[in-house]
């Protein structure tokens, strides 16, 4: 069984319990596809053994094990504060089932304002893909701020621009509004010459995805097929804020 | 005025062209952005100013002159032989006006078993990359063999996997038939992860770029626009069979 390990803390918790439960005997025949340096290096620590989506023994992937920055009720997700999202969604789009881990801060009303979108640029007139990426119709509005210092870090925490395993930049794109025309926004985006990946994924991109979501009442099971989502979903924002709306991250950081 | 130039032999006409016009005073002012450091080298050595896309005093391109591997009747094109098609493109996205200049050995009746359709990808798990782009559907029945050799020469002439300026590979994508679905083969293309960008431009996408093609019977100007074009296109094809047709490149290089 291949299974795929996406990057974030949920998914650092999958995998001890991926190891505990083959130490154990529960689990036999894992080889896991990592995503990031950090999973690979627990992974090969652990003796568990990983591969890749290029190994020819490799046919594809039983189960992507993944974390999100953000949900919003529809299902569509944003994706890339690790900076590791274009590994992530390789494996996810090799995956026969995906499975988002996270808890009920990540969940929000309309994406946009909470988590900026990371965007991979090709490094060459990245000021100029910056430009064209706040003048798509779709995404009009928002400020495209090339991520500096750790990779792994919204915030900026250092000068040097972070570069990505492919050699690349990543543009955070920050929303004062909703992004409200999210279809459109990957279609635009997917299209755009300097593009190589971004964080968003579409509700039908998503559709097959279950998510487990931790909350004050336990794991709930959610996906976009099941039509009772939406009821408990309501329930558990007018209950209580939600952690993310409280932290203000609206403004990005400084350009240094 | 800021002149974008592609690559090929005859850009390098056009190059020189430019630079008598400016050594005899007729042009003046000009700005050249290149897409090759080949073009960049010349530029400099006959000192024309060079700038690019990124520079905040170019506000665009006004014309953009580049060459074409093949253009089919309904003016969709293939490019990429010289490997520097993502920097062809991003400078042609922002052009005001493109001029395509080459020669009739480019025309023909249907894209696919003349020249190979190059795709620029991430070099991370390139091979499923390139197993997925076998499996696109509007793709099905190609080949994709990573360039080796030299970047700008897709008839391996080396063994190790060619490196694009932005440090990805090169997947020539080789076609036994006709490649009917062109808006839908460059829909798949743009949305598969691991594809940086392609060498595929669609017939809307050159809707306002205007053909200078040289004929035995002299330079004919051509525009997806133009409705008289057809006539003539069909003309010169029954009277002289096409060089890029008896050319024999059906065959990819061999994986060395």
């Amino acid at each position: 069984m291949v299974v795929g390990l996406g990057t974030g803390s949920t998914v650092y918790y999958s995998l001890e319990r991926i190891d505990k439960k083959l130490k154990s005997g529960a689990l036999t025949n894992i080889r896991v596809i990592p995503c990031s340096e950090h999973i690979k290096n627990e992974c090969i620590s652990r003796g568990i053994p990983v591969t890749t989506l290029s190994d020819p023994s490799c046919v594809g992937v039983n189960i992507f094990i993944d974390g999100v920055d953000e949900i919003d009720k529809d299902f569509n997700t944003v994706k890339g504060r690790s900076g590791s999202f274009f590994r992530e969604k390789l494996v996810k789009s090799s995956a026969a089932k995906t499975v988002i881990v996270c808890d009920n801060s990540k969940l929000t009303r309309v994406l946009g304002p909470g988590a900026p979108v990371p965007v991979e640029v090709v490094p060459y007139s990245h000021e100029f893909t910056c430009r064209r990426i706040e003048s798509l119709p779709a995404l009009q509005g928002c400020r495209a701020i090339i991520r500096r210092g750790s990779l792994t870090n919204t915030t900026s925490d250092g000068m040097s621009i972070s570069v990505t395993d492919n050699g690349n930049f990543i543009a955070d794109l920050y929303f004062d509004g909703p992004l409200s025309k999210i279809e459109e926004a990957i279609q635009e985006l997917d299209t755009t010459t300097g593009v190589v990946e971004h964080g968003l994924n579409s509700r039908w991109e998503n559709a097959n995805v279950v998510f487990l979501i931790a909350t004050d009442h336990g794991v709930r099971l959610a996906s976009p097929l099941d039509e009772s989502t939406p009821i408990w979903w309501d329930e558990m924002q007018t209950k209580r804020p939600l952690a993310r709306e409280s932290v203000d991250n609206r403004n990005p950081p400084p350009i240094v």
